[in-house]
């Protein structure tokens, strides 16, 4: 090995362990997707033994050294960038043993698929003993990789999802968002309450129908079928690799707004990918910057850009003509009273965007407890249920629809639910400075022509790819890094002036 | 290691290696059934890169030596056939050297892909060059193979379709067909001049009506859902692994007749995945034996037990009432007619079981030959057509339904063809064997009831799994090896005498 063929040499393992990781991907969209339930036991030895494979190949025994040579030569910025990943993803491989890595991927398939059933039957008593399980080895995972790193346990879990992100930076941001959420809801509410109230749409919508304004709408947010699918999934998501996006959605009958506008979201999701830097494929620089990003393409296009008047006035005639339906209840006013009525609700995913943080703090503040070890997985229940009436005046009836809703834990996923939040202040403030920056977005929208928007996404944060860190790129983009500035201006103008 | 334990961490290794080609298995499925075009060439990496994991697996430098050393030690019989198994598995991943294996998943993938569009556009000129890359690759491989094992270039191509399986065996039983084949077809086609012809059934055939007419058919065959998908591709196939078997057809309006027979072939493949011993799941030993037994599987149940009059006489009744339709074109009679038509054709997979054999003969002879050498891609269109007039006295119009018409050579498949006719030997001479032990087969065929010819397939084909050979099963299950005859009697009983 020379030092300068050792970068060249990292390039092909790193678009080695990609293919495996998309590979990982497939098998991950399928379980969700398509697999048969008989057929969960083999899949979860495939997902185990590529999950294997993919450490092993990262943790190799000669990646240090290639590291360590690669990083003494001229590289251009792209490369050093694609370089600084690769030890990053390689710091936080190399921490967690082998054996733990294999476990922490079977006891999380197994659990993720307990809950699923114990969801369905409300029946928390049979999840507790292996979330249980999960939480102590993810707990074990993060102390392995809070001593690599010097990091706090969360903040070393936390580093996964949102690299760089840390929790004190996320106390700061939540304690802005806390000290003028509750005032500005309760006056929200208060003016919603003064005007008429929305109509009700009585279902209902057949999901042939709903499928075909899902089709017509991915079209509108130029979603290439050539690179990616539509499908249903009992929790929706965007999986698959940047040239074939897998997104999912499920639908009810009763009730098309939310399948519909969760279409929008995965698809802005499916764009970041899309939108990566094409020359960086199945290297760590071509990947999503982390998941703050990631969840400020899928808010940019479900809270800000699809729930702007222009969009939903675009929207309500589709609606009218899909279903077949007409009168006041499926008029552009209403359907914008629907989709901005804010209300405090048991469920994150049908949450509004005023009262969402406060689902994601309580998760934050939970999550943060039972990593730390000062919460056991069978107080669950009792913590969520009093954090949900501190935080949002209500109190869920049974497991069920409270913590046993979201799919995160039960898929081993802590250090991951506040980007979701993180990602709603970065959707404001990039939708504020695209809308600045090219007066031809809005109405576009207005007409259904999404191409303008995607044109000053592309090159300011998709084909950034993960070359900057997510305060860099909003930083350029924006002109300020990460703050609740621009989501508050966004909140007032359009629940309290709207 | 101790030899005690080696055979122990046989089973790991392999055990590994299966995970791995089931999510291979998945991803194929995906390929054909799923994917969008554009993901196609990640798609390619992803499949290389898994190729040459599962090969390093089981060419590890330690392999060697475990199966030394296990081989040592005293095993019980399965364990013994399942040590067998893993060597003749290491010994076909040892010939070949692992660039040469990425360059073939890589070239078949590609090919595959080109294929499609190339049949499409009957553009032979357009597959050729890669097709003729593809091809000395495969040459590479066998000349390795050859060397390695002692045997012929195209044997040793077929030793890994049909293990133990060798040219001159099947040269001797192809000379029996060739001797009566010709003379028995121009026989049951006189016969069936003399005789009403089928009426036409006039589509279309709503596709909606045909699938629901093939879940009927799956649940008649005992598919089980909770283990198994039915969906659509170009080319229809069985994938997946035994606990979770993804089976696919194709629909046209036009005539529901061919996709339904498609269905009922690929379950007799799911059916035999499906039936392999649970016990050794993951285990070399727990596959099924080779091709010829597979195709066993799915013509008895095509050829053999779904075209019986009992089963067309149940199925009539359901074909009227899903289609809604009336009257003699619809009869049992007249649907028998349709299935019990012997007519030579263009098309392999439309080919009824008196042709089906001569188009299998002109696929071993031009693969001979390409293996060989004697015969180049850009030659196979006239040497085709040549073969198609003497062997079935017609002339293909086009490539496209030429020597295009088949998936196998454009991936990669060389040796393949011939078990589709041993595979129609072993069916007839299974069914004979099933029906003259247990005399309820043919009365719960009548009544759409398959447990009694699956509790035969069972235990006397399915459960064997490759812990004996093709003719031991066979030999067991019937009294005597693969032969002709009964597949003989088969065709005068049903056409000279039906």
């Amino acid at each position: 090995m020379t030092a300068s063929n050792a970068y060249g040499q990292l390039e092909d393992r790193f678009r080695r362990l990609s293919a495996v990781q998309g590979a990982l991907a497939v098998l991950h969209w399928d379980s969700a997707a398509m697999m048969p339930p008989g057929g969960a036991e083999t899949r979860g030895e495939q997902i185990a033994a590529l999950s294997v494979i993919a450490h092993e190949l990262i943790t190799a025994a000669d990646i240090g050294d290639l590291l360590a040579a690669a990083e003494t030569v001229d590289l251009d910025p792209w490369q050093a960038a694609n370089l600084a990943e690769m030890r990053r993803l390689w710091r936080h491989a190399t921490a967690v043993p082998p054996a733990l890595v294999e476990a922490l991927a079977r006891q999380s398939h197994d659990t993720e698929l307990t809950w699923r059933s114990a969801r369905a039957a409300n029946d928390f008593k049979s999840l507790a003993p292996r979330l249980q399980s999960l939480l102590d080895l993810v707990r074990e995972a993060a102390v392995a990789k809070a001593e690599a790193f010097g990091l706090s346990l969360y903040d070393a879990l936390l580093d996964e999802y949102e690299p760089g992100g840390r929790s004190a930076r996320i106390d700061a941001l939540f304690t802005e968002l806390e000290a003028f959420l509750p005032e500005l809801r309760a006056r929200v509410i208060d003016t919603q309450a003064a005007l008429p109230p929305a109509l009700p749409q009585d279902g209902p919508f057949a999901i042939e129908a709903q499928r075909a304004l899902a089709d017509k709408i991915l079209d509108v947010l130029q979603f290439d079928r050539a690179h990616g699918r539509l499908d249903v999934s009992h929790h929706p998501f965007t999986g698959g690799v940047p040239d074939d996006v897998r997104i999912t959605t499920r639908y009810a009958t009763s009730d098309f707004t939310r399948s519909l506008m969760g279409v929008i979201h995965e698809t802005g999701h499916a764009q970041y990918e899309r939108g990566l830097p094409l020359r960086w494929r199945g290297q760590p620089v071509g990947q999503a910057r982390g998941m703050t990003m990631h969840e400020s393409q899928s808010l940019l296009f479900e809270m800000q850009a699809c729930r702007t008047p222009e969009f939903i006035d675009f929207l309500a005639p589709l609606v009218r003509e899909t279903f077949g339906r007409e009168g006041e209840a499926y008029s552009a006013a209403n359907l914008r009273r629907i989709y901005h009525r804010v209300a405090p609700g048991l469920i994150r995913v049908d949450a509004d965007e005023v009262c969402y943080p406060s689902h994601v703090i309580l998760r934050y503040r939970l999550e943060r407890a039972m990593i730390d070890g000062a919460l056991k997985v069978a107080d669950l229940p009792a913590a969520w249920n009093q954090g949900m009436q501190e935080l949002l005046g209500i109190t869920p009836p049974d497991d069920a629809d409270g913590c046993m809703q979201d799919i995160h834990w039960p898929g081993g996923s802590f250090g991951y639910f506040p980007t979701y939040t993180m990602g709603a202040l970065a959707a404001a403030q990039l939708f504020q400075a695209a809308v600045a920056a090219d007066s031809g977005i809005l109405p576009g929208i207005a007409q259904g022509d999404f191409r303008p928007l995607l044109a000053w996404l592309r090159p300011h944060v998709h084909e950034m790819g993960s070359s900057l860190t997510t305060d860099e790129i909003l930083t350029r983009a924006t002109g300020v890094p990460l703050g609740t500035a621009a989501f508050k201006a966004h909140l007032e103008a359009r629940y309290l002036r709207g």
